[in-house]
């Protein structure tokens, strides 16, 4: 069978098994979640065999070690898959909240219904723990998925595809309501972005490269995170002590995390005493600091920034660092340079909080805490599958509710309209 | 300047504008609804000329009576259009709403706050009317718009832009939060859709030929509405009266509608007793019924129906009528051959409304009420910029809220991811 083809099986198969999955109790969702965990429990040294298989086959086509790090399922990943499937059973069912019901002048009662989006359609690369993620989220969710991983990761794939089809079918929930694309060849994703017919919604996870040509060539709603250029602007009414630890952490906690600091915004009128003290634990901690003149003026041996760098992701222990003579500059600066994903205001500033939160057009804004919080789990949603930069649909953290919609409900008693 | 360039500006504008209109007071705002509403008011003579100019050149290019008459500008038209801004201003700013605070273990607390999605760009026909609802309802859920009406309006659509910009200016809100395309050329349309750097979302009102279009060729994310195929269902266990008022209604209230019902289904059970008295009623009413062979059996002077009949959205006294042997036959048939409009059963039985309810697929399912409720004032959400058959971001009937966008808030006390 050719890859077009071949795809748009898969896709009919997931749409028919959408609709059971619409339907699919509570329970049922649940039972093959745990069904899923015990099967990969049963199943170690199959998954470590075809794990070694793709670990062999990428170590000889020279991957880099971070790429085979991300590609290797250890047994503390895999207890950790296992946890995490027995984390989305316990999530409240997402699937059939009835809200806002209310009575109508002419007598009908209006509200909303939560239910699935359909078919989701993951693509993401060598991370076989991804698979199973991403998989639970939309089984808990009622949805039916196509997940298309890193082909480095393909024997990994197949046999954890195994253990969710063995799981799924003991359920007697449908077998299609998770598929893993069984080909590496790259029309696959061409052809999954481009099935309105069978694919309700895409959901890239990787690279701005990867994403930006997935949106760019999708006919069907893309969930995306390019990246996260966050902020942590310290006021001139900061608290110094909260203004040290939430710059320390919001930077070091992890380098390289989507809701890492990049750049640090200070006011020019509390710079000069609180720069001194923030560069030396920086140092400390084999931060590299990139000032604007103004800054480097007050720490001598900062790097010169260059307009790059307030456009930089790093990733890494690098920081961009401005001095800004009110909060509207601070803000100008965010919504320009950043990517709409995490940005906090350090202030004791009533109003000024006020104001930050609401004219910052970002995902999640922040008053006194570390941009390090902005994640599925801190926020209570359970687990996530991604962080959304966009504005339509999901933004910030998406969690199950992330992956479904909300159709009207009617009540009615013969009502008719006048 | 070429249409390209021209468009590139516009898109410049209206972002630069959307900044300063998310921070618009909801003062400010109704301010510009009603100061436009007094413009309009004051310019019925200059706005009844250049709709003249429109309606001499229709007639003379051989326009159908039907476009014509959507393309005058009529006194009660423009007194609609008052009061629409009025009503507008009256309606509650859904921009700043809070909701879902809750505290997190780690101290801090979160929730969401609604806020514009920016720029929308309208596309629609000759409808100037139109023109006023979309400005109206962008500008009141803090948006800029860029509004493309039909070429045929070119005339009437700049006087009310004038309308427009002129009351801007006197309440103080930048010119160009509301932008009408002044050049009737097809390639700003192309342009329109394909500038994700400015417009973030586009909301096409037309036929379902240009709907297509746009969804096809844009890379911004599109709000739409294709077509209303909707359904009543008779169950066998209908209130024999309920069901009568209700699938007239549902038909005959108005033709042209996208909620009119297009498809009857009724139960096999209860056919023989109730499809000779509606048939009556819809000979009465003018009304062509084309029926499935059982339903011929019944009524046998009905045309009969072919395959297309379930996929086709008449807008005109034309019904097609299907027996059905159950309710699940009545689902299959809904979420195979509708448009996820909105459908409705009419039945008393408690088990059965709920499965319908659940598994219907559309964007409103109702129970004992006429499909025609299915509309943004009778929802109670004040006006509707249209009715969204899609599941991302807006389903169903899209008001202000569906112009919005829900952003994470996080207030905390100097907290640091431990």
């Amino acid at each position: 069978m050719n890859v077009a083809d071949y795809m748009q099986t898969l896709g009919q198969q997931a749409r028919a098994a959408s609709r059971a999955m619409a339907r699919a109790s509570t329970n049922d969702k649940n039972r093959a979640l745990l069904a899923i965990a015990d099967e990969i429990s049963n199943s170690r040294d199959t998954l470590r065999a075809a794990n070694a298989e793709d670990m062999a086959r990428g170590a000889e086509n020279g991957l880099d070690a971070a790429l085979l790090d991300r590609l290797e399922l250890t047994d503390a990943r895999i207890d950790t898959m296992i946890e995490g499937l027995q984390q989305v059973a316990a999530l409240p069912d997402p699937v059939g909240e009835i809200t806002d019901m209310k009575y109508r002048p002419s007598g009908i009662q209006i509200g909303k219904m939560r239910v699935p989006l359909g078919v989701i359609g993951i693509i993401y690369e060598s991370r076989p723990n991804v698979t199973i993620e991403a998989a639970s989220l939309c089984l808990k969710s009622g949805n039916a998925a196509i997940l298309r991983g890193g082909s480095e990761a393909i024997a990994s794939n197949k046999a954890l595809a195994e253990c969710i089809t063995t799981a799924l079918k003991a359920v007697g929930l449908p077998e299609a309501c998770v598929q893993v694309v069984e080909t590496t060849d790259r029309e696959a994703v061409g052809q999954l972005i481009t099935m309105p017919e069978y694919v309700d919604v895409i959901v890239p996870r990787g690279g701005k490269g990867l994403i930006e040509r997935i949106s760019r060539d999708a006919r069907v709603a893309v969930i995306k995170h390019l990246d996260g250029i966050c902020h942590v602007y310290i006021d001139r009414e900061a608290d110094r002590s909260k203004a040290i630890n939430i710059a320390i952490n919001s930077k070091t906690h992890r380098y390289g995390t989507c809701n890492t600091m990049e750049t640090l915004l200070v006011h020019a009128g509390i710079a000069g005493t609180i720069l001194p003290e923030l560069a030396d634990a920086y140092e400390q901690l084999g931060v590299e600091l990139r000032g604007c003149d103004k800054a480097r003026d007050i720490v001598s041996d900062m790097v010169a920034a260059t307009e790059a760098d307030w456009h930089e992701e790093y990733l890494a222990p690098i920081l961009a660092v401005k001095i800004v003579e009110d909060m509207d500059e601070a803000i100008d600066h965010i919504n320009t340079y950043g990517s709409h994903h995490t940005d906090s205001i350090i202030s004791e500033n009533y109003t000024l909080a006020r104001q930050f939160l609401t004219e910052v057009d970002s995902s999640s804004v922040m008053v006194n805490a570390s941009t390090r919080f902005a994640d599925g789990f801190e926020y209570g949603l359970g687990a996530e599958i991604g962080i959304s930069t966009d504005k339509i649909h999901a933004r910030g953290p998406v969690g199950l509710d992330g992956l479904t919609s909300q159709k009207y409900v009617v009540l009615g008693n013969g009502e008719v309209r006048k």
